[in-house]
């Protein structure tokens, strides 16, 4: 391994500025003679977006052909870090062949509102997740020596305004929900880069914010990567280094190179915090370079990978009476729907958007598919322009069909990087499609391409089936007939809650937020946390997906091997009750029914995706560990697991919970010392507390005793600061009181009081 | 009138510290050489609560007679000022009967959850009914001397943790919703003192937030009185006296004043600062003096207003057939239930508990109102317990008769200053006393006594009329038997929303915090705001009650006198339409359609209540002015009102608005000045800018000028900032920008651009 140091040493001012500040569009500086080169950092991260010809202010000119894989919204739906570690793998093969040295992505932001118009480009509203998709994801690319930047940190959870806006977050809900993703994938799989986001985080941009990219980022939590700004979100390049930023993307033109020269000759940086940067990024390359596994991609082999692993994303919503599958050689014509069926919706915009080496579509994946009949008509214009005669064509070729399969989904102009979406609905005429081929049809089944959730009521009240591709890369047509006959189970669950209305949803009243901030008014509860706080109905809950075959669990079993320490071990049987092969993705719970602060109704803890033939059974474990059980607590500035009973719940989706054991942890409760405006109650509750109170209070309440021991007056003055308590009985002419300093040293001290 | 500075020139330093840091539990020091009497403040605010025996700790202990009026609950459901100002006036004049300088009151802090135990001190869950109701009774009470002191400023809307919580909100919140009523009152009743709360807002103690106490209060408003310290909310009287705070209660045994002594000794506190303090104190208490007209309490007719008052308030939820009123004089025997008719529950617990000087009883009133025969079984225990035998004996009561007037409410127990409720239920023996005497009697009016709201689901399921009285005050009883028997009429309307579950409310997700802070997650949407904008049904909606006579409007007429100023005049005729005369309140929301902010659906902005005899109709006019179309905007540190289209929308309540007229406002749009983050669509917003971007850069884009103007690049780069989309041009080998400071001058001068 290089010595980064050593490197370092060989360097003048001026090319370890140059260093941090990149040397254009994609690429870093090059320093020859101390055997630096450049690297090369590009799009992804669903496929890899390498741009082919001229420059824009932006980057997104025509980039070269490579494998659209299935976006993260559909990725994220698989549960299964097995198959995002081979599209790692795959992604990586690409990027070499380009000549990549990183990658950029994955993104584990989290799905705040489904309005957000990147939500296809991340995984999930719950932070577990996110983050154990996000690190599988990052172990397979740089299994072969291409390094991922983990994005958008953090605390980017829109697109409108979202070069400014700034995300008003306690620490708390930062912990446990906005920054936990990250924190998974650093810790578990040791990324090369970490991208800071464009937004203000609590007043800070990002791009200049200490505390989150040194003080949680590498000191707590041992990031040894090196901070790629996003494109453009650095403002001032000196904050930006000394806050812990290593390279500035892209390329300045030498502006911010020469502000951090003299912002170190003027003594206003420390050069040895601009060392520390270059070092980071020096030893970051070669260590990448060093892993490198080089080898030509098999693009068939890929869009082979891209069709299976469509189909492990897909969620199956309803299917009822059994419509789907279909078989592929008997039953009677089947009518194809849809203008997506021949012109597939598989990607989002912005800079993800990849160049595909090839493209299923699903009409024609069909009629390879089946022996059957297959007729065709589009049904809606993709402009969202109403059309009788296409609508009048469909519902003919509906009409005496044996089945309709009817592809929809939200038009490509509605989801992108750059802006939200306004609303979740599908346009009006696909649903008006719908309905008037229901009224002549009922055996439809709707196959939805969409990056964000849509509302589902129109589908659900006229189609019989529903099932949900997401945007399923360059090979959801394939996909789709995979599904759609049988060859491939839909085994995707919901990353994502899809509620009944806009109006339910989590950040409703603090949706995009206005005069450059953005309050995060609803804290922890985002996604079902918030669904089960308010006790609203949904959609469909997060977790929920049909299969074609059946699962049942038994012998649930919690293990705590020691109760002093939060770690427990669930065991549970998981048996494959229905005809055919399927994969169950089991969910694992933990509740904290009464705790010191407030906490979800239940949490995602762990879970495990099973294969299993019909018949078959698996006993499933999952460790939990103490995070499982703990909350970031804001006074201890730590994350706490209180001791008293926790219940572990499993089952099919957070609102189908088929087994719950409760267990009891005797960990230690974190004991708060007593403080100036400490409550009677605090001190009551404090073992040396109470007696002070008792032995020494007590005695001075000329006569009084009873009104700090009487339960009514208690229930009064529970909660007044002793402090005042005694100030106050001071000011009706009783005694002075015993200095509050005292008390609290006799308190607080580690002597016994007595 | 006293000349405050003249004798602040007589005092010495310790004369001084001592005037602003209390004398005792109730007054304030005498400085009988400079002609400085001590002043009594004692607590109200539905009576006056002079303490007669003893101390305690939180002066709690027994207290004069004196009439207790319905409490701030009530008062508020009675949106008449008129009425409220006869409640300060006769408080008045019982206060200084005990020669009371201050009371403490009122209280009108919003209601941000139902759950809040000190809900019945408060008028409402909107600014601007509280702020109205609240100037009204200062303006009485005041108009004889005695001071009243606005509480608790501010922001203090819990009881949990109220000593030290801090309430995290946002300044548009804080200006738009919790500072709102104490803004009206100040400007609109000039009241003698205001009181700080105990809590922290934003991180500091209310008692030491100069932001509060002196920026907005006196610098904006022109709060001329003195601020009061809750009793024991001074955590360090030097602080507090550096903020705005005029006078610390109770006294502290002269600690606070030789802190102060001592603080401007070491120059840490200037004596000017303390001057100023005892001038506002010594001068409102001379002003106080000066107004008075003392005259001997006549409780007799006190007691007859507060029974007149009590059945103003009341709001009738539900009547089904017609049910109330009953016939005093025929129509069979009469069944009163319920222990709360022979045990009243009028007041609540803490410091506003009143030893009233009568108290009727509704069955007492109810048997001299009719000569209907009238049984009474108490139904159940006021403590809670389970008793079957107190069941059966009012189920039989009930049998047969004619009409059953059932008494439930919220246990006394529930709701106190001092600690939060924990749900929203009636305690489960009343409601089970209302559906098996349901079962037998069709006919069953509950007449509800409760502070805070409770839910009704299961009454209105099983009960025909549904009278709310709040906690009426010691003549409640009277002023039920009153509305029963039609000799008033119900005109009271929601003050707060009555919603179907706890899990419905605006602070749900929020409530009560945790380790210190309250986060103030939906902001603005509070009440009605935030049904409304979540689109919850209701049980009742704010505004809304039931009259024993019915109205209608028509002819709503919107005069603009000019559109250049935001001001409008609302003109509506309402009529009784019905056979008895009763009041209706008329009632105006603005709606702001499209605005560069978030606004709540619909807003109260004004109301009047008229009472109208059978037929009879009036035109009712209510002004408009700035501050009906505003908000408050952070980015300019001030009111805006923006010009565009607004609607006015009158009615029966904010869900039964019958009419609406659009107005449209030609008023200046704020015009923000460019900055370095400017977005594109800013600089093309802005009408220098625009030009600016076309003729300087355009030029410069070397042959790129599409992608500034192109439609499909321009949804992408719209939110970028300009300088962001230059330096990333630079970093492509384009031309090096012009320097940002230069376009920001020549687009911020006022001098033309070209």
């Amino acid at each position: 391994m290089t010595d980064g140091r050593s490197v370092v040493e060989r360097l003048t001012l001026e090319e370890k500025a140059r260093l941090v500040s990149g040397a254009s569009f994609w690429t870093t500086a090059e320093v020859s003679h101390a055997g630096v080169p450049a690297a090369l950092l590009t799009d992804g991260p669903h496929g890899v977006r390498l741009q082919r010809t001229g420059v824009d202010h932006l980057g997104l000119a025509d980039s070269m052909p490579a494998t659209a894989f299935p976006t993260a919204a559909a990725l994220g739906s698989s549960w299964d870090d097995g198959l995002l570690r081979e599209v790692g793998e795959a992604l990586a093969v690409e990027a070499r062949a380009l000549g990549v040295d990183v990658l950029l992505g994955p993104g584990v932001n989290m799905k705040r509102s489904p309005l957000c118009g990147r939500n296809f480009e991340y995984f999930a509203e719950d932070p577990l997740l996110a983050g154990v998709m996000g690190a599988a994801w990052v172990a397979g690319l740089q299994s072969r020596g291409v390094g991922a930047s983990v994005k958008h940190f953090a605390a980017n959870n829109q697109e409108t305004d979202r070069m400014r806006v700034s995300a008003e977050v306690d620490e708390r809900t930062l912990r446990e929900i906005y920054l936990r993703a990250f924190e998974h994938v650093v810790r578990e799989a040791r990324p090369a880069t970490i991208m800071c986001s464009y937004n203000r985080i609590n007043g800070v941009y990002a791009s200049e914010n200490p505390w989150l990219l040194t003080t949680v980022l590498r000191e707590e939590w041992g990031f040894d990567g090196y901070v790629v700004s996003d494109w453009g979100a650095v403002h001032d390049p000196v904050a930006a280094v000394r806050s812990g930023l290593d390279l500035e993307m892209p390329g300045t033109g030498g502006r911010s190179a020469a502000a951090i020269v003299a912002a170190v000759r003027a003594g206003e940086l420390s050069e040895d915090v601009l060392d520390v940067a270059v070092e980071r990024l020096v030893s970051t390359h070669d260590r990448l370079r060093r892993g490198r596994a080089e080898a030509a991609p098999d693009f068939d082999a890929h869009h082979a990978l891209a069709r299976r692993v469509a189909a492990e994303c897909a969620v199956l919503l309803k299917n009822d009476g059994g419509l789907l599958p279909l078989d592929p050689e008997s039953g009677g014509p089947i009518a194809v729907l849809g203008e997506f069926a021949r012109t597939p919706r598989y990607q989002g915009a912005g800079s993800s958007l990849i160049n595909p080496t090839r493209l299923d579509d699903a009409l024609t994946a069909i009629r390879a598919a089946t022996s059957r009949e297959v007729a065709f008509a589009p049904g809606f214009r993709l402009d969202g322009e109403p059309d009788a005669a296409l609508l009048a064509e469909a519902v003919e070729a509906a009409r005496g069909a044996a089945a309709v399969l009817m592809f929809l989904g939200e038009p490509s102009e509605a989801e992108s990087e750059g802006f939200d979406r306004e609303d979740l609905d599908l346009p009006e005429a696909q649903l008006q499609l719908l309905e008037a081929v229901a009224a002549v049809n009922p055996s439809v089944a709707v196959v939805l391409s969409n990056g964000g959730v849509v509302l589902t009521g129109p589908l659900t009240e006229h189609a019989a089936a529903l099932l949900e591709m997401w945007l399923p890369g360059q090979a959801g047509g394939g996909a789709a007939a995979d599904l759609i006959f049988g060859h491939a189970d839909p085994s995707g669950r919901l990353a994502e809650t899809v509620p009944h209305r806009l109006s339910d949803t989590p950040a409703h009243v603090n949706w995009p937020g206005s005069e450059g901030q953005v309050l995060y008014g609803e804290r922890l509860y985002i996604g079902y946390r918030w669904y089960d706080r308010t006790g609203r109905d949904v959609a469909f809950p997060f977790g929920f997906g049909l299969s074609y075959t059946t699962f049942a669990y038994s012998d649930l079993a919690v293990h705590v091997p020691d109760p002093a320490r939060a770690e427990a071990r669930v065991e549970v049987t998981v048996t494959n009750t229905g005809t055919r092969e399927g994969a169950e993705v089991v969910q694992v719970y933990v509740s904290d029914p009464v705790a010191d602060v407030d906490r979800p109704e239940r949490e995602l803890r762990g879970f495990r995706k099973v294969r299993l033939a019909p018949g078959e059974s698996a006993r499933v474990a999952i460790e939990l560990d103490a995070r499982a059980f703990s909350y970031w607590s804001t006074r201890h500035g730590r994350w706490v697991a209180e001791p008293g009973e926790y219940g572990v719940h499993v089952g099919h989706s957070s609102r189908d919970l088929v087994l719950e054991q409760r267990i009891q942890l005797d960990v230690e409760h974190p004991q708060a010392a007593l403080r100036a405006d400490s409550t009677l109650q605090e001190w009551f509750a404090h073992p040396r507390g109470r007696k002070i109170v008792e032995e020494v209070l007590l005695k001075a309440a000329d006569g009084q005793q009873s009104f700090f021991t009487d339960p009514a007056s208690q229930a009064l003055i529970a909660q007044i600061p002793l402090a005042t308590l005694l100030s106050m009985g001071a000011s009706q002419g009783g005694q002075q009181p015993p200095a509050m300093d005292d008390l609290l040293r006799m308190a607080n001290s580690e002597t016994p009081s007595s």
